[in-house]
C-alpha cells in the first residue's frame, strides 16, 4: 500500500472523532459539542492566547498537540473533566492512539504518540499551556449557557474551582480573568 | 477591555462555525459535516500528507491557514466547491473575516487576513498545498458514501474531475491516487 493511501485511511479513520460527544453545548447551540470541532476550537484559542502563557511556548508544537490530543477518544470515548481519569481509561486512550497512528506510513507514529504523552504528563511549558487552553471552551460554554453542564453533571462549585485552577499552571493571567468570571457566576447563582 | 477578554470574545464568536453546514456527510454519519470539524480534519490531513507536496511547504503556516480558512463562512455561509464562487461571495467572506479578526487585540487582525488572502489566491507553495488538502475530505466522503453529495447536488463527473484536478497544483502524487479512485467510482456507477 502506498504511503499516501495509508494517510487516506488515517484521514477516514480519525473522522470518527466527529461522532464523539462531549458534555457541553457550544454557545447558542442546542446539541452537544463533538471532539473534532472542539479540537479545532482549542487550536485557534491557543494561537490567539499564546502571549498569555506563563513561559514562552512553541505555538506550532502546542497546535499539533491540540490537533491530536483527543484522538484516543475514538476508541475510549469522552470523559468529562470533572470525572476521575482512571489509569484504565488513560491506557485505553493510549491504546486507541497507538492503533490509529499505526495506520500512518512507517516511522510516523512515534513522534505523535510521544507528543500526546507529553501533553498528558503536562510537565513542559508547551503541554502546560495546551492543557490550560483545553479547559477554556467548556468554561465559556457554561458561563454563556446558564451553567448547563455543571448542573446536568451535578458538579459543585468547589470542584469547578479546584479543577480549573490548574489553568494557572499554563497561564496565570488567563486564570485570573476566568476566576473572576466564575466568582461572578457563583454570585448570579449559575454555579452552586 | 483586556487583551485576554478580547480573545475570549473571539473564541465565543468563532464558535458559530460549528453551526455552518457543509454539503457532505462524514464517513459513517447521517448528518452533514460542519465547517469547524472540517477545519480540524484538514489540518491533520495536511500534517500527515506534507511530504507529498510538490514543493517544500512550511507546514506550520499551512496549518494556520487551514485553521482560519473557513472563518468567513460565519457571515457568508458555506458554498459547495462545485458552485461558482462569485466575487460578491468572496467579498462577503472577507468582510466577515475582517469583522471577526477585529475582535482580537490591536495589531493582530492583519496577519490573519493576509494569510487568508494568500490562501484564497492560491499562488504560493503553502496555499497551493492547503487548497489541495481542503478538497480531499469531501472526495473521501463521496467515495466512501455512495457519491451522496455529487448526486444530491447533481454534479456531473466532468465537473468533479475538472474542479479536483487542481489538487495536482499542490500535490501531483495525491491527485494521481485520487484520480484513480474517481475513475474507479465512474466504473462502479457512483460517479456519473
Amino acid at each position: 500500500m502506498s504511503d499516501i493511501q495509508k494517510v487516506l485511511d488515517f484521514i477516514v479513520e480519525i473522522e470518527k472523532l466527529k461522532d464523539v460527544h462531549r458534555k457541553t453545548r457550544p454557545v447558542g447551540l442546542e446539541r452537544y459539542e463533538n471532539s473534532a470541532e472542539h479540537s479545532w476550537h482549542v487550536c485557534l484559542a491557543a494561537l490567539m492566547l499564546k502571549d498569555s502563557a506563563n513561559q514562552p511556548v512553541n505555538i506550532d508544537r502546542v497546535i499539533k498537540m491540540l490537533l491530536i490530543h483527543d484522538l484516543g477518544e475514538v476508541d475510549a470515548g469522552d470523559t468529562i473533566i470533572y470525572a476521575s481519569e482512571t489509569p484504565e481509561l488513560k491506557k485505553k486512550e493510549q491504546a486507541g492512539l497507538a492503533r490509529i497512528f499505526a495506520l500512518l506510513p512507517e516511522g510516523q507514529a512515534e513522534q505523535y504518540l510521544s507528543l500526546w504523552l507529553e501533553f498528558e504528563a503536562g510537565e513542559t511549558a508547551d503541554s502546560k499551556f495546551a492543557k490550560a487552553i483545553d479547559r477554556v471552551p467548556p468554561l465559556l460554554h457554561n458561563l454563556h449557557g446558564d451553567g448547563h453542564s455543571w448542573k446536568e453533571n451535578k458538579v459543585p462549585k468547589e470542584k469547578v474551582f479546584a479543577v480549573n485552577r490548574r489553568i494557572a499552571e499554563g497561564s496565570q493571567s488567563l486564570w485570573s480573568l476566568l476566576e473572576k468570571k466564575l466568582n461572578q457566576a457563583v454570585e448570579e447563582g449559575i454555579l452552586k
